[in-house]
């Protein structure tokens, strides 16, 4: 049951690296939605590997179906099927991975927990399981779009510690895709790719911080107390791969203020409830309270290196390994397409959820 | 539906900080469990206000009534629901409350989500909620111990910018309630002490990190791809109120390190596989590798503060407020058995699944 | 997990037979609903034991108490907890039931499912649990009154061989009401209550047939494929105590008829499509038409009977069993209240979905 | 999120009868189970078009493929999705459907519920959509033999008024197979056959009642109060197209008896506790007491049929519709495999549900 997410706008991912395909079931989308699979491929696109030399050099084109529940370019509002069919398979380079467990990988607990592990890849746990999220991430961002005129945007915050100085209210969707890091601060750009280039080159890799701004999120989302707003997202973008970390508005930083330096006053902007300040993140309560919703997460080092390290076999014994296959220094660049799906889709449930328990909003 | 949690393990918490009572319902706690009302109240007076110069003086003795799912000291697999009825009501404190909104507070948006509030108090956003939360998992605890030998300990790790050094791996819960501040590292405890006073009298408030340690949580526990369990475990303490961001093992500080130096590499303990680090906390792609599982919780400073502040009213009127109820300075040392339920709700409602999906482990 | 309901109406309800009480909590009524507990009150004194002459002669009052969720008479939009509590236990009635199973009752499943029983009377398996879904079922109802129109009323269509007429499209609650047996057949109602009264005295007991006729249910309701109305419906009464079978529409006398006979042409009243008969018995494909919803559920004769019957203890040794208790010689006079319930669960459950998915109707 | 079905095995299903193809998504398989694309098969031969003269003419071959989710032939734990591509699309003869609505059909209700629907065939209201069901069913028919012998065998029991007399505990499925009609009571299985036939020559159709038993179903599945294993099954079929009624154990008819008539008393079997009848039908108080489910399902006269009809257009019109696609005159034949699907999917997810719940029975 852990491949499903969502209530009224719910998904279901399936597929391993290695296999027929992967792709996602979405089950809840409204109505009348016009779509098409070159608009999601658009996002496919920005998440494949070996879209640009600091990414792996797999070459996947991961081209997406749609099977059903769009008719005439239209979504019927019955579930909608998407598939991408695994290619590009060098298995051979995973034979060692039958038996040795990559460290900080998840060989070793899928064998614990399942008893059994396609060791052909990553199986279950590679990032090419995003690929139905990312999928499902598209359509739930038009909805939001044309509904209720959201924008998501994420971005690479900092790699290492080399970090980006943007405005979450300003920043687009352009000036992150000018470069292929997808930091939209020029100058911190070209020093992370020359500085995920010289990792790579040493057979090591680096993490970093991805932010996300979604702006023109309608007020009263989220629904406490569990399904809070900032609850649903930590779970989604701490769902994704090689997540360690979540924060919203001031997050811990946040922890060095005084109540009184750290609250967001509030003020009249013509009628409209607006806060000074949003350290908030644009949550309140767990509901969305109209400001811009901001949030960061942070991302490891990729596991995947080619240093050698010391591990065991599935039996115990104790072997050193060092990666062969191709793989990326550094997750970030991929991972911000990602991000922005999770984000899209726990906002899509909620605006959702919030339209049947409460009605049109006036 | 928000307020329900969980799938195996589910509970549904009800009430308002005034009204009847608050509590909460447990559906598919496993049968034959020894467990009493005294134990759970255990649990509730570590949350309970007035227990301690460094929390509210509000008294509430927030004691417990278990009216179903009990049958001769022991639990019948049916539905449990415990209530703790409302008392002390000033509310004449709130009467300003009824159409000031108190900034970082959720009155605002909970008027735009729900369009009625229940402004005597925090309502449901009070953080009297979490009295159900910590009843159900003080009964969580007890069945991941006797099914499993986990241990689940929280104390307070920072408090502003006083850190603590503390040992996850021998943490004791005695040393954790030897001091109210719950901080067990006795030179740190003192200056958290002094500083929290001195904040409450200059009316200010200040908020700090939590850590979470659970030990000997079975391998196995975990449902990829959404249902991760730092997922779930991040969604849940993330709903607890106050909470701006999430960690687990090396969190945003891993970020900084290279791959070879963040990976966990493994080794053969007697059989036993184990990692030499633990920078990923206890779990590895989203499932529970025998190691120890910890996380750190940031709680922003209270928002309720005695300086005066600008806001506005419901009717968008600009207005100053100075807060006179009684109300905590720092939430931290009443966070710290909320997130210990927290964390024992998830993995409970995890063994359980791993149980049915996966049956007994060998 | 199993004592939860509905998904945007969410119930969760509790209690035994014997403890501390039993009720409800509602997750995710609308807000700003007005409603107060006299109102539920009145659908529970329709439900409660001792009513007439014809049901059990146990006095239970059945006072219902709302411990939150409602503020100034009107719904918050949050948990509503609706608590009765038990009293007049005449337990030394059941000392036997502590060993010996009562026929065609739950006592050997429950104790083989859970190894534990409360067996001081009926446990969770008793009627008794049903308060929780008549209160919510209360507001339920109110809900789909005031936003769509909707009319829920079930009453007594057969009890044995004894069969009344009733004209669903014009039945109101005042005639089901006006009886005791809840059959607005005058002619029938009399011999029903003849046949309950003498089964009765023979220390035996019957069942019967509940029709359910719901009327000016907006078209669109219900969530195809698994989610259709006739599926939760079906699923929703079968939930109830002493259910053998479900019919919608024409039901299994359609199974008699050719597709000629049987379908239900359309026409066109003024612009609206309507259909000339209503076999469908008001959904087509899983959703609703815009015709009148009409069911029927077959209720077993009552398991408790004076008469003497072969069983086994607890440990299988075969003995006899003569109920001493007090009990119903006939459950379809207080089920009716309780059938309203279920389908009003339903309906407003997949109302708030409708509006969710595919928003507000035109 | 009407297309999900079950909690811990819980499946997905998509796909209307034109477009891509249909399918299912099942997560929370069991690992380690031994399955193949062939074993489906024999399951969806079982319930495909063309099977045989009474059934429908359509060639269709619906050959499967698994695209994740099994490895080196067997199950990973992971999702399993599951495809069968469309074909043989001769849309040109429901031309006329994309304007009249057929009556007894799900045209109007789905143009009304989503403002869109995709005419070419019955969309995602057509029995295509039972393909995924029936791969799923497969899957967990095979758990539940595996894990714990269950046998669950649907037939034919009644076409129009030809009843035939059929043994639950004997029978076998060679000898639901060995007819076309499934009905293992030869004599009248040749009637049925007659009588289908000759119905199909005059234009019309006919319906009947399908009867499963599930032999060897542990103890103490089913999850009261609302998840009552009747419950779970009476959803489960009722989700089924073309069904009218359900019924368990004495059904309908067990309300023309009193209760000392109709009360399964107890006896000892060598220490087992079993029951003398069995007029529960293998479930009391909503829990399996191990003796056999058996079940019925009223399916309605296909709606399809050649005789002309009355009916509107999309716009209102009055017109009148003679179908001239290929259709089957009596769905039964091909509703029997998918009766045994939802019934192994309903007994599956509880099998699973009490494991995780209850722990592995002694």
């Amino acid at each position: 049951m852990g491949s499903t997410f969502g209530h009224l706008f719910r998904i279901s991912t399936f597929g391993e690296s290695h296999g027929g395909g992967v792709g996602v079931v979405i089950d809840g989308c409204p109505p009348r939605l016009e779509i098409s699979a070159e608009e999601i491929q658009v996002e496919l696109d920005r998440r494949r590997p070996g879209q640009s030399k600091i990414t792996t050099p797999r070459k996947e084109a991961d081209q997406c179906e749609i099977l059903s529940g769009v008719f005439e370019g239209k979504t019927l509002g019955t579930p909608i099927a998407i598939v991408v069919r695994n290619k590009d398979q060098r298995s051979q380079d995973y034979d060692e991975m039958a038996v040795k467990y990559r460290p900080s990988h998840a060989d070793a607990t899928y064998d614990a927990k399942y008893g059994i592990r396609n060791w052909q890849g990553g199986g279950r746990s590679s990032a090419r399981e995003t690929i139905g999220r990312v999928a499902a991430g598209a359509i739930a961002k038009k909805i939001l779009k044309e509904a209720a005129g959201v924008e998501i945007i994420a971005y690479v915050k900092r790699i290492k510690d080399i970090e980006a100085v943007i405005e979450p209210g300003t920043v687009t969707m352009d000036q992150v895709e000018s470069t292929i890091v997808r930091c939209p601060d020029a100058e911190c750009s070209d020093r992370m790719i020359d500085l995920i280039e010289h990792v790579r080159n040493q057979g090591d890799s680096i993490g970093g911080v991805v932010e996300c701004v979604a702006r023109g999120v309608p007020l009263g989302l989220g629904d406490p107390v569990f399904d809070k707003l900032e609850a649903d997202l930590a779970k989604a973008v701490m769902s994704l791969p090689a997540t360690k970390g979540f924060e919203i508005g001031s997050g811990f930083a946040g922890t060095l203020l005084t109540g009184s330096q750290h609250n967001d006053e509030y003020y009249s902007d013509q009628g409209t409830i607006r806060t000074v300040t949003n350290r908030s993140g644009g949550v309140q309560g767990g509901i969305s309270n109209g400001e811009h919703i901001i949030l960061r997460i942070a991302f490891k080092p990729t596991a995947t290196i080619r240093k050698e390290q010391r591990t065991v076999t599935n039996v115990g014994e104790e072997v050193t390994l060092a990666a062969k296959g191709r793989h990326d220094p550094c997750v970030l660049p991929r991972a911000v397409p990602m991000v922005e799906a999770m984000v899209a889709l726990v906002l899509c449930d909620h605006f959702l959820r919030q339209r049947g328990q409460c009605g049109e909003a006036d």
